[in-house]
């Protein structure tokens, strides 16, 4: 509502947006996790993890909730949503409903399952489809990938157009399948990272904060906004997520957040930059993925323990010490995904 | 050595100088450290502190060491030192000196006492007024202190001119008065607020993050750079320096960032809004005054210990939660102040 009102001082609208979304947190949290408790709704700790962690055994989960309604109600406060917004704020709230909805059954069922794996990735699959295919018709997104000072790949050359309003309603297939990969991927890489108290809501908060420079920077104002809200979500998260957490974001915060990080990539076409500004999420993705492929064929693993923070914590890093250093490289990622994206921006023709 | 290759690209040179002092410090930490545990060179922690402090006792203190000696390598790296980063360098690294002389007394005397207080402040006011005369003298720093927004007072009306040189050596009595006891303040302050692992390294980091933007956009590049590299030095402090810590920054950092701190105050003539930026380290020197002089008068404590962090520990806060709510106050303190500087350069006449 505010951003017509403050249109010539756009900057000071994406400082808002974090502001406000961070208040917003602090806020409505405390009550949730009196609730929470009041009602004995805790995590069940998955008992394949380092053995430390059973004492994380009853605290609250399902944060996400309030950091997605306070997302959310910063979107409508200070900014005005656009078509682009409105889509892009679905498939993240989508996303989180997915989420909680797992964590709800886990809840309910007092054990750490809820949904099929194969149920989330359909579930993620169709949200970020849909997503993709109203970015390039609606929204101008290219079907391309750029690759800063290397090239730019057309992703748009098996791009069947259905025959629908006045200019058709194209499907790149390429383009599709591989944000699909992307975004799906984003989720669940986010999802891996939410392993160790303030690990994820640190590392997407410097990632988001990072997406609304670029995002601003790239004259999208509203999903600056957008991203600017969600690292505030995280700011205000962190106040109750610090170790010791009094509440853990749950699959509905870190499924969403990464739906909502890839999202913005599509719309600011940093398909790839993301990766590596993301790169801590990827890594921690990739950790997963070579662990089990390699004991499948060897029986041997190559870490000690898979996602990624476990290996260190078995080498004997404190968790504490774990998540700031996590922070860190995931600092210099973002740095160096963003210089990549500025140097682009102001001097670079692929 | 590189600034003016770079000169086309000055942000570039800001981001370099946080990026070489970070890996500076990463690199030369893990020996220094290895260096003091064989010398069995550890902190006397102060038994006046939180019982559970008891088990910092034996690491390694003297960390800033590697900090000072980083950011002026990096400086000399990144930038083209000029007479006002030289001056401003040489201050920072004195106050290093002073704090060193009093972590190496502790040591060697096996307690925690060192440089009686008396002699400290000497020492900083000595250095914090030749800097402010330096700054008025030769760098055109006016004796004045912008409140924005409000009004500029002009704490010049009693100067005395000394009959050197071409124009005089002016002495303006008021602001030296007043900028001791903003540069020594700051000085004190970032030392108390150095009592949790990670807790100054981060504050310090958030603020000076900020003061290298504001210098940069003063046009003050030079000075920028210095912000910089002190900034990246506590990201690569904080990597050793998280929960549970493997070393302390002790005295020689804490008392340098402060002076570093107040001294791009003066040079960015940010004297008031440095009071809002770093409001945390205000709020830590504050809560230690005030318990003072109430008990003083009352033998009742306003908190239940000072400074400030310890009063949230012995409210039940763990040490980290403090840390990260700390460094969250901080970051909103900062974010404040820059949008307040950012404003009034913007569209502000007082």
């Amino acid at each position: 509502m505010l951003s017509p009102l403050f249109s010539q001082y756009p900057t000071f609208l994406v400082f808002l947006g974090v502001f406000v979304a961070m208040v917003l947190t602090l806020a409505f949290m405390p009550p949730f996790i009196r609730f929470l408790k009041s009602s004995q709704i805790g995590q069940q700790v998955r008992d394949d993890g380092p053995e430390t962690h059973l004492v994380k055994q009853g605290t609250p989960t399902m944060g996400g909730v309030i950091m997605l309604v306070a997302c959310a109600a910063t979107v409508l406060i200070v900014g005005l949503p656009t078509v682009e917004t409105f889509v892009l704020g679905i498939a993240i709230l989508l996303t989180g409903g997915l989420g909680l909805f797992d964590d709800a059954s886990k809840v309910i069922h007092e054990r750490s399952l809820g949904l099929t794996p194969r149920a989330k990735l359909v579930g993620q699959t169709a949200i970020a489809t849909v997503f993709v295919l109203a970015a390039v018709n609606f929204f101008g997104v290219t079907p391309t990938v750029t690759i800063p000072f290397i090239t730019t790949i057309d992703l748009g050359i098996l791009t069947t157009i259905l025959p629908m309003g006045e200019s058709g309603f194209a499907i790149p297939w390429l383009y599709v399948v591989f944000a699909d990969i992307l975004l799906v991927g984003l989720c669940n890489a986010v999802n891996l990272t939410d392993g160790l108290d303030g690990l994820a809501a640190g590392t997407v908060l410097i990632v988001m904060l990072v997406m609304a420079a670029i995002a601003y920077r790239t004259d999208l104002l509203e999903p600056a906004i957008v991203a600017a809200s969600l690292a505030g979500v995280c700011i205000g998260f962190l106040w109750f997520n610090a170790y010791p957490a009094d509440i853990f974001m749950g699959d509905t915060g870190s499924l969403a957040l990464g739906m909502g990080l890839g999202c913005l990539a599509v719309l600011t076409k940093t398909e790839f930059l993301v990766i590596i500004i993301g790169g801590l999420f990827v890594a921690e993705a990739l950790s997963v993925m070579i662990q089990v492929a390699y004991y499948k064929k060897t029986h041997k693993r190559v870490f000690l323990m898979a996602p990624l923070h476990h290996h260190f914590e078995k080498k004997g890093w404190s968790e504490t010490k774990v998540v700031i250093r996590f922070w860190i490289i995931s600092g210099v990622c973002a740095a160096i995904g963003f210089s990549l994206y500025f140097a682009y921006s102001m001097i670079g023709v692929a």
